[in-house]
Formats: structure tokens, C-alpha cells, sequence
């Protein structure tokens, strides 16, 4: 079985202190998912979706999926499963019974992601990796404007306090002002309402960090990217590959940040002390 | 502007008592975004996501969007956008500048969904909304039993306290005891192994809750019903389309369980005190 951990090195950033510490991160990678369906003498293979997933129990995620995104009615129409771990991510192939119906506009119409919405419809795990850019840009800024990101964040959020369930993503200056708060059910979506009132006022990110109310995964950094966002602060825990693309687009990537602390997991030059 | 908050009743279980309370919800409801691109004299109109978002800034989500999923490249391509509103959910109509090169094929790898991935790929609000199905089960539990769920689930996790983030899910029998638990750093991915695991060994839903660690969105509860998940209790809060869909389908919602209290707010018939 590929890893459920990577162990990385991060910079904690704890009160005036930062110290340089292994931390462990949730493995989130390309799982596809392909169907063998059809009768006998003409036995056809479809990927039906590719899903960012932490390994482990893959041959049950694919099962899972395929019978509650309706594309098969029943566990017994699975003839056989094996995992195929490749080095970028593995793949489940599934074959049908071959009398099984397969509801295949409905495969069709799943292509399909969960962890890391919007690398849905990608029907290779090449295509999903894709990422692409590098972003270049000058910004520095304090560790102590850093620290006071995710409160500040809070309390630009009007709606969250009545629900307890809204993500938000807000664009910072260089020096901690909040310029713009965008909440949504989905981090994903917050994110684009962010970089999207952002463009539409006019708005570039080269000079500016955006921080996160949630976890961050891979189609977080990667819409970041696009968006040419230097500086990525989230509340909560990043993904490994989260932290690979940033590694590799250069973007500063910290993680954990709130009660004057927070870690540094890519490109540490844009931070001072 | 459609609403962004949804106030209903719901049981709220703290200690030994229950009362009746209003609540107020983050609202989740589908936004179609459509293109509307071409040479003047050929202009169509594309489909390119229907995405579960909060009301609000939908304009700014649909810019975003394209943008980050790499459909256009830059903001001047759009030459206008009209918010259309419609009582289940809403579309944004995006007209591109006549000269814009689009990348189609990119569009039609991108539908997507964010908050609530798995209605990715459905083209219209319609798709979406058709959930169907009704979870019959006898099935009754405590109060005092729900309260531990979480808990349990928790120390159930391996994974989990080494990254602090991985999501999981849990299946329990009547009396609480924990009988499977699956992690994914992806909310989907953890219910769909949970759900392929017990289907794989033969197990059934219809006697058994199951905890969520999240919160707890439209395709979640989705996933449920398929299932036949007839209680269902997560950590954080329900979206508005979560708690819609469990009434309709006869699924007992509970959420922001933990620390000895819950709400709950669909079909309390299934819970004893």
C-alpha cells in the first residue's frame, strides 16, 4: 500500500521563536478509477473518475463510489478489483459481471473528485497533475502580520458566526489589512469569489497574501497559482501534495496559523523575523 | 440576493435536557454557469459547471472560476455577466468577448462542483436536485449514545492525530460501538470507503448510525440515502440542502455533536431520551 504520511520539514513560528521540525501530513494523491464492463465477447474499459484521496482502503472508495454515485445498483455486480499502485498515484480496476447494466451516462457524468473539487472531469491522472506556473514576485512579509491573519479573518466574516459552517478566504496586504472577505460553503468557492471580485476590481495578487479558513489541499495551491497569490496562510492542515506544488510554483506555504503561531512549509524567504 | 442564511427548528440535546430552538443555517444551492461565447454571427451557449455555493457574490464565483480552471485567460474576456435567479438555484450567464478563445475542451473537463463534489458533471439544476430514494428503518437510538459518537470516532482514528488533517467516518451499532472507521483527507472519499468497506463484507446500514468528523453538505447526505443510512451525526454543521434533503428522505440529521450536546434537525422520532 502507497503511504498514508509524508514526513516533511516545516518551520514552526511559535511567539518570537521558529524553529526548523519534521511534521507529518495527510498523503492526498491521484486515485483513478476504471470500469471493465460489457458482455463477453466485447469487454470494454472506461475510467469513470479520478479522485484525490489519501491511500488506503481504495479498492472500498471505488466500490463506495460507484454505487453511491448510482453507476451500479449493487455490490454483486463487481466481478474482481485489484489496485494498481503507480509512483504518482494508483489506480482501481473494477470489472462488472458482464451482464451487469452500467449506468454509463451517469459515469459519464460524474467525472469526479472529492477532496480536491475541480480537478473533477480530468480522466487521467497525468491531466490531473498538470498544474503548471511558477509564481514570481517580491512580496515579504513579517512573521507577527502573519501570526494575526486568521483572526482578522474571523472577524471579517459576517455570516460565519450565525452558522459555525462557512468557509472564508480573505486578500491581505503586505503589512496584515484586510482588503477583501469572501465566505462560502465551500473553501473552493471562496476562493474563487476571492480571486474573482479581486479581477473584477481590478485587483492583482502579486503584492498580496491570501488567507484560508480551512485545510488546504492540492486545487487550493493550484487555483492560487493561476491566480499568481505569493503567499498562501491557512488555518488548518495542508496536504502533501498541497505542499509539493507550492514547493515547486513557488509559493509560501504556511499552515496551523492562529494563538500567535503558525508553520512554514514552503519558501521561507518571503517571511521575516 | 438569493439568502445566505436559512433559519429552522431543530432539537437541541445538551446534558440531560432537549428543547426546541431556531437555528440558522449556511444555505447550499447549485449555480449553473453558462458561457455564451463564439464569432458574433455564431454565438452558443455552454453549460461549464454547475458548482453547490452559498448565495452571494455569484458573479465574482463564476469569473473566478474560469479563470482559475484555466476556461479563459484573463478578466477582459468577459464582456458581461447576468445573474439569473430561479427558486432552486441560480445561473450566471457569462458572455464572452466575440474574439475569446476558449478552451472547450477544458470546459467540458471541468464539470465541477466544490462544496459538493460528487454533483460534478450533472449540466443542469435539475440533475443535481435529483436525489431520490427513502431510507426506511425501524432503527431507534439514545440520546446519551449519540453524544458519544464523536468521541469514539476520534479515538478511532489512526491517522489522524499524527496530521491533524484527515476527515473520517464511523459506523455504529445501536448500542454505539464503532464498527468500521475509514480516513481520507477528502470528506466524500472517507464516506464512500466506509460505505464500500461494509458493502464488501456483507454488512447493511439499515441497523446503524454513522458519524461524520466535518461538516455535513447536500451530497453527503446524497450518499446516505443510496446507502440507506438511517442516522446520520456529524461534528460540524449541516448545510440548508443537507437538512432539506435528510427530511425528505426520512434520514435523521444530526449535527455540532460533541462535548455532551447535538442538535437535531430531521426526523427526531428515531431518538429516545
Amino acid at each position: 500500500m502507497a503511504g498514508s504520511l509524508l514526513t516533511v520539514l516545516c518551520t514552526e513560528v511559535k511567539g518570537d521563536q521558529s524553529i526548523q521540525r519534521a511534521d507529518v501530513l495527510a498523503v492526498e494523491q491521484p486515485l483513478e478509477i476504471r470500469l471493465v464492463s460489457g458482455p463477453a465477447e466485447l469487454r470494454s474499459t472506461k475510467t469513470v473518475s479520478v479522485t484525490m484521496r489519501t491511500p488506503g482502503q481504495d479498492e472500498a472508495l471505488a466500490t463506495g463510489f460507484l454505487i453511491t454515485e448510482g453507476i451500479i445498483s449493487d455490490v454483486e455486480r463487481i466481478a474482481s478489483t485489484t489496485l494498481i499502485e503507480q509512483a504518482d498515484g494508483s489506480v482501481v480496476l473494477l470489472e462488472l459481471q458482464p451482464e451487469t447494466v452500467v449506468d454509463l451516462q451517469r459515469a459519464d457524468r460524474n467525472f469526479y473528485t472529492t477532496s480536491s473539487c475541480g480537478v473533477c472531469g480530468k480522466t487521467s491522472i497525468e491531466a490531473v497533475m498538470h498544474a503548471g506556473g511558477i509564481v514570481s514576485s517580491e512580496l515579504k512579509m513579517q512573521a507577527s502580520v502573519i501570526k494575526k491573519m486568521p483572526d482578522s479573518l474571523r472577524q471579517a466574516q459576517p455570516l460565519f458566526e450565525k452558522t459555525g459552517g462557512l468557509h472564508a478566504s480573505g486578500m491581505f496586504t503586505p503589512d496584515g489589512v484586510i482588503q477583501l472577505v469572501c465566505e462560502d460553503v465551500g473553501r473552493h468557492n471562496a476562493l474563487d469569489k476571492l480571486i474573482g471580485t479581486a479581477l473584477r476590481s481590478g485587483l492583482t495578487f502579486e503584492r498580496h497574501a491570501v488567507a484560508l479558513s480551512g485545510r488546504i489541499s492540492f486545487e487550493l495551491v493550484q487555483k492560487a497559482v493561476v491566480a499568481g497569490i505569493p503567499v498562501l496562510v491557512a488555518v488548518g492542515a495542508p496536504s502533501s501534495l498541497a505542499v509539493q506544488l507550492a514547493d515547486k510554483a513557488n509559493v509560501t506555504l504556511c499552515g496551523f496559523a492562529g494563538n500567535e503561531r503558525f508553520n512554514i512549509y514552503t519558501h521561507p524567504e518571503r517571511i521575516l523575523f
